[in-house]
């Protein structure tokens, strides 16, 4: 029987390669969230089923559910009764990074800061339909504060975020904000009846995507009168030139209900806040960005690039949410980061820096004893080197070309002979250049990080 | 309905400190392990089961399965026929980083270095009974070299594990060495019946824990008797003072047939070679060493620490296993950390040192624009300082008791006023001795470096 050795479909090897690009990427992730303040939490990945069940409204049926074992499984089986799923599992795999957080919050609720400012990037499996750029395993990096509702944290996840972005190399993506009730608001003015405000949302939410008339066809569709649809995309379909402060004063203007124009307040105050930080560069007000909208309840953000349909991530003010577990009202911000997108457009624009992989310097060697050649190795390791050691005897040129094979790449050779020995050197080989200086054992790293420091 | 809002059994929560003792770790785990040559490797957590069946021997039952779903799983349930898990199941949780690593050298062979060195550090699940330092959710830290028998692989391995070792802060360990063939031919010299060779290998594994009496009374209730049992714990029972040369060579000289022979001269050429690394201060030859032994060919190895029943990591050389998924035999050797069992000593010894987790410095305000606090600590963050903004309007001292609080522990606040603002200055507070000092603004990392180095 031959067995297929692919990864299960919809899941991924990360070979040394791919590993150091996403640690990379998570690196400065991990380091710009730390000096904002945040501190990472990890979960495991499995979860009790009635954790996940009824969070997820249709999405539901992509959790992976783990089957019971052992006698309890056979004891079900046994039974001659009808089985359904529920009588064959109550574990689950991860199916996002909120659900624990919040669990999270209400188990160890006294234990954690007032104001809870956590980061966490760990897998999450959702047995959706495999596409480009959708995986069955992928990585969620989120950012919350919660346990205010203060404009400073919805100011701190965007600044945060942004800087990221920064420090990873985007310079041309958007930082799209908007506010739940800016946007519901619109559609009260355009006279839309209540009852279709979701419906409505769902159609401008395209705009970008269909156009006006697309959208205006929509709405139609949707029920929506001739007049208040053509008012309504008069409201949202805002003139490019607009400056953000213009665009949500004209918006005020409009507005008839006092909640509405207090969310003009705050998006404006945000706004304010934002200037100070990378978000100014990248912020525009986008009065139809909904991002599904079903458990915002203040502002709305979205990370957008110019070449990539959909985002690069995105969140909002959930002040509902996080407190699903517990007595108390729980008011959060966050943000999640779409990992596997930003790999992708990195990967796709040539962003990566040179990555450190596999060994600097290979020790090849002729003969000497493999005790000698061992020895050189932990010298040239102890001056903080990362060094391979050709483990077999063989040709020196086999040797090198190892160092050049790939998945090796050393950019050094490090050869070892009788006469080198004898003298405390080792003949230093540039592969690259071909160049090969006879050179102290422990002045290695010294004489490598003169000809290449990029290669440190 | 109150639903628990507990992880799973036998699984954890990482709070932040839990996080930061753990990365602390992997950190130096892979920082060793990179300058010795070894490159990251990553596989997904959900493996066709397939990959996984005949492989664990009666540990197989403890394998989490993952439940068919939507209509494959209804058609199933529907069919009226007897159910078994085979049925409902071709999905499973990641057991082991070895089965992977086989999988992995089968797919991508042709891609991979000859000589593969790879690192992996990932969870792994088994639906075992939870006790202390036992937990259904763990990680395992592997380490192998594939594509080569040389002894210098083996003699990598081992030092890499010592290095690390020795960079955690342990020093009192014992790197316990020992060789398939020797051990079996040791069984071999006293006497002991091939069919036996099993059972008496399970009880003199046992020495440690039960003394040369109990694994003589064992050897007698496992059949072998009493002269076979008397000459075989003669062989293994050394005497404490004998160095691992002398042990050798002592029992060289009892062993009948040329393969354990061998495998002395082999043992004392690896001991040779751990003499110039890290091992060479820890290495005990240890004859009765087995491990299991089923998989071993050649080479084993243990490090145990005094107060840890068990060993804090283990391995040796199988070069039958890596290629069970494809035609090529690929000898291997490795060595796999027990990630659990160091944090676990290392947090009953003390051994962490202080790590850098949660905000450096809290930023207080009264009476000044949030938009200014904000400004203030994108200015701080700028030289590089992990800071917190205290994020809603509050009296002085209750923002300076939450620099204090649990959880957060910023040992300085940067207090922004009216007056500070105006002169572009902090008053920086050192909260453990109540110190406080007016500083620019853009001097604040001078001062606070100068004052206390080790919380930067």
């Amino acid at each position: 029987m031959a067995i297929s050795t692919k990864p299960p479909s919809g899941m991924r090897d990360f070979l040394p390669a791919d590993v150091a690009r996403r640690n990379h990427v998570v690196g400065i992730v991990r380091d710009v969230y730390e000096r904002y303040g945040f501190v990472p939490l990890e979960t495991p990945a499995i979860e009790n089923l009635e954790i996940l069940l009824g969070k997820y409204g249709e999405d539901e049926k992509l959790i992976y559910r783990i089957l019971h074992r052992g006698e309890g499984l056979q004891r079900v089986l046994a039974s001659g009764e009808p089985i359904d799923e529920a009588a064959l599992s109550d574990l689950a795999l991860r199916y996002d990074l909120t659900v624990p957080l919040a669990r999270v919050v209400a188990q160890y609720g006294g234990d954690l800061p007032k104001f809870f400012k956590r980061y966490q990037i760990q897998p999450v499996w959702r047995a959706d339909r495999p596409g480009r750029g959708r995986f069955r395993e992928f990585y969620q990096c989120d950012v919350d504060i919660t346990g205010t509702e203060s404009p400073l944290a919805d100011a701190e996840v965007c600044a945060a975020s942004c800087e990221i972005l920064e420090r990873l190399g985007f310079r041309d993506f958007t930082f799209a904000l908007n506010h739940r009730q800016l946007l519901r608001g619109l559609i009260r003015a355009a006279g839309i009846d209540t009852a279709l405000e979701g419906s409505a949302l769902t159609a401008v939410d395209k705009l970008d995507k269909i156009g006006p008339q697309g959208v205006h066809d929509e709405l139609g569709q949707r029920g929506i009168g001739h007049d208040a649809a053509h008012r309504l995309l008069e409201l949202i379909d805002r003139p490019a030139d607009e400056s953000n402060l213009q665009r949500l004063g004209a918006l005020r203007d409009e507005l008839q209900d006092d909640e509405a124009k207090q969310a003009v307040d705050r998006l404006a105050e945000l706004l304010g806040l934002l200037e100070h930080t990378a978000v100014g560069r990248h912020v525009r007000v986008v009065p139809t960005l909904a991002r599904g909208l079903g458990y915002y309840t203040g502002a709305i953000f979205e990370l957008q690039v110019a070449d990539l349909a959909g985002s690069i991530g995105g969140g909002g003010r959930y002040d509902e949410l996080v407190g699903m577990f517990g007595k108390r009202r729980v008011p959060a911000v966050g943000l999640a980061l779409g990992l596997e997108r930003i790999l992708l457009v990195m990967a796709e624009r040539g962003m990566y820096p040179d990555l450190a992989i596999g060994p600097q310097v290979l020790v090849c060697w002729l003969d000497v004893d493999r005790s000698d050649v061992l020895a050189i190795a932990q010298r040239l390791r102890g001056q903080g080197l990362r060094v391979d050691v050709y483990p077999e005897p063989a040709k020196l040129g086999k040797q090198m070309q190892y160092a050049d094979s790939p998945g090796v790449h050393a950019p050094w050779c490090a050869i070892v002979g009788k006469d080198e020995l004898a003298r405390g050197e080792i003949a230093l080989k540039h592969m690259a250049s071909g160049e090969q200086v006879a050179v102290a054992v422990d002045t290695a790293a010294a004489a490598i990080s003169m000809r290449s420091p990029s290669s440190a």
